[in-house]
């Protein structure tokens, strides 16, 4: 762990563990629900980039922001990694956010080597089974808890080349849709989000763009600022009317 | 029509046109855009509840709010209303809410009438797909526009005895994909809710309860309130990150 | 209805009615099944047509076939073929095979007389519907029977333009599924095939080709005897092991 | 690998492999198949009871039957089972019909231990993955081959306390669905069969019994061999009309 960077604390609220932060979609959830006054905790191997998000999210929205490293592939890291968050206070919201980038030379089946195959597993769907036993029982205990895992649309149909992402998702969903079953009932909210399309850079980072219908050139691509919205919203839904699967997808989506 | 009750006009804004609406979900909805500022028009068939309820909405949300009515299954009714409608202003947002209750005699195959089931297409469908008809091209013109269509568990399952729920609201829900797909690119949002049990009260209108997690009467039952909100935010969703399906249950529903 | 064309009676089998008979799939179910040794009727709205076809059936399968008008659109014309059909002796076989061409000038939302998509969901929802309310009382009194709807690609996903195919296909798997939870426990199969992909003429039809993976103007279609034979496949399951729905299309079908 | 069991060599047809063979379904399209002329090599971990299965099917079909051992989790077995495997001749049907039985003290999230879960995919989803492999590069220079997938209801839907079971299977159904898209183009027929329902022993190792709706002991439960006719009737589909996912139940299947 990379000691919390900046902020005050927020004693009335839990911690957010946002699992899997790179510069685009990890990053914005985190951000998000900083500037929402949660202290949040990011996850991810690369503690060196992570550590850099920290203090820059930490210093814009004025918030508690921890770097902890994580391998979901890695059973012993994954449970060293929440011990430490652990001890930080009750993990109120869990986002897992993390998949394996193929290290196979081609998409073409016979060119996916086995233990690529199950690495893409291993952090896919694995890490995510494991990451939500570290967090679950004391969210029963305290009957609240959301936790949110990031689909894909080859969570829903298996694309050619697609091998290992279409299954480790696949599985995805189904853990999302069987802890839902056993927990939400408990008081845990567990929601599976179908993003269809590539994400780009926020476009906050972008220049200043007009027409919102103007077609730039990452303008089919959706913004994860936006899609961070969408995981705040699913946090705050009231438990009377909770989602346990909302798709997005960016209004320039072509079909 | 019934003449608009009460509040100013909001210029900026459009119209927000709710079509069926009771006591429950299609109030609901109406109530949460007139209190975010929108003016309303509510139809349905009964137009006597439905200005009291416009009546009940414009004093508590001080707003201006319609009342008209309209038989979903009669094309001339439809356009008569939305004739008076569209002379009202720009319809902003399209909430399809009708659903014809079953005239049969009971819920097995063989005692449902053809006419019964007709009635249910042409309600629960075809009713949709002309309303969608009369406000889509202002919409296109605008580039600015939302419609959301309530659908089911009955959506995505057909059960034993729902037969006109689930044959109307199956094609609701192709209509919901297809008209995405035609005009998402071009700024018109299309959803569609899938409603996964039973709405009951709101449940500001019943006596205070306090542990949410208690197990009223009515505890295992949705809160419109709550559904209406997700309504909302589906409107207010970024184009860069939208939904084209997402699920709602109460976190008591039982699986 | 045109007498019934050739062939000695089938005592021991009832009848096999296929609603929706074209040059294609309707005509080659037609066959198998009278290859197999039943009696078949035929329908549809173009009796010159069809007399043609049941003769050449007739002949080739030396079998009984009976040519029936009827349009699906009309409850009285339903309810007119069915009152010869019924005579004829017990239907053990109904395959709905109709659906509506489109008479829209054009597949874009607005161009879609509310006429042409009512038509649509009446041929192939409501046809459907009518046509297994006549049928199932005698199979349920004998505890045997078959029902097989013929959906496609668009059962499953609104595709842009496909309003009407799509609506009307997506309401027909709806009913499909219920009657299979209401009636196979009483014996009857209830199955729904989602055709992918445009049908050609028969192979048998064109000339005689050689390796089967050779790309012929055609060969991207698929064969209409051969979902025929899927149909009769479905027929003959073993009730232990029954099919609710299958897909079937070209190994040549390009994703 | 025990040897060949019994009967004469088909020299024209390849050889049948299938992987996960119990008392139920494994043996039944073993049997199947062998009925059919095929050699046939059963693969699963107890060589014991494989043996016997294998002395059975050899000596009631007259056909050579093939035990060989194969732990699905361990990538080394894999290969060694394959490498004997592949030395009998072309591989032309793969059947993967393995999953692990949980090792876990209880269904519920809490009690099921991540190194269970990791085997549960090892065994339903990588294992899958590693014999398709196997099998795929002769397949695609014969331009023939079948390989088919034992999915389940919870390969569709994540059910409360099926954490395993589901995760892996959906799983799996990705794994068909993408490879059906890469390869059925060049000649390979990929399926997935969604079993819904419990499996019991063969009917005809029971008692005859006489009217096929009495409600035996097991009436609700399916007939293993009734599921291999299915998966046979697969295998014979006329490529211009394959099946990717059919589904089976038995007719007094409840809902």
């Amino acid at each position: 762990m990379s000691g919390g960077s900046g902020g005050g604390s927020n004693n009335n609220k839990g911690i957010v563990a946002v699992v899997g932060v790179g510069p685009k979609l990890g990053r914005s959830i985190a951000r998000k629900f900083a500037h929402e006054g949660y202290t949040v905790a990011i996850l991810a191997r690369d503690l060196g980039r992570l550590s850099i998000f920290a203090d820059e999210i930490a210093r814009e929205e004025k918030s508690q922001v921890f770097a902890i490293r994580i391998d979901c592939s890695d059973a012993k890291s994954v449970r060293e990694a929440f011990e430490g968050l652990l001890s930080l206070g009750f993990i109120e919201v869990l986002v897992y956010n993390a998949s394996a980038p193929s290290t196979s030379p081609s998409t073409r089946f016979t060119d996916i080597r086995v233990e690529s195959f199950e690495k893409a597993l291993a952090v896919t769907t694995v890490g995510a089974f494991h990451c939500a036993q570290q967090v679950i029982p004391r969210m029963v205990e305290r009957r609240k808890g959301t936790i949110i895992f990031t689909g894909s649309s080859m969570s829903l149909n298996g694309m050619p080349g697609s091998y290992e992402l279409s299954c480790g998702k696949f599985a995805l969903r189904a853990l999302s849709q069987c802890l839902s079953k056993e927990f939400q009932c408990r008081g845990i909210h567990v929601a599976h989000v179908v993003i269809d399309g590539a994400i780009g850079p926020p476009r906050s980072s972008q220049k200043a763009f007009g027409d919102p219908m103007d077609e730039g050139l990452d303008g089919w691509m959706m913004d994860p600022d936006a899609v961070a919205n969408a995981y705040w919203h699913i946090h705050t839904q009231d438990r009377a009317a909770w989602s346990q699967e909302i798709d997005l997808r960016s209004s320039r989506h072509s079909f």
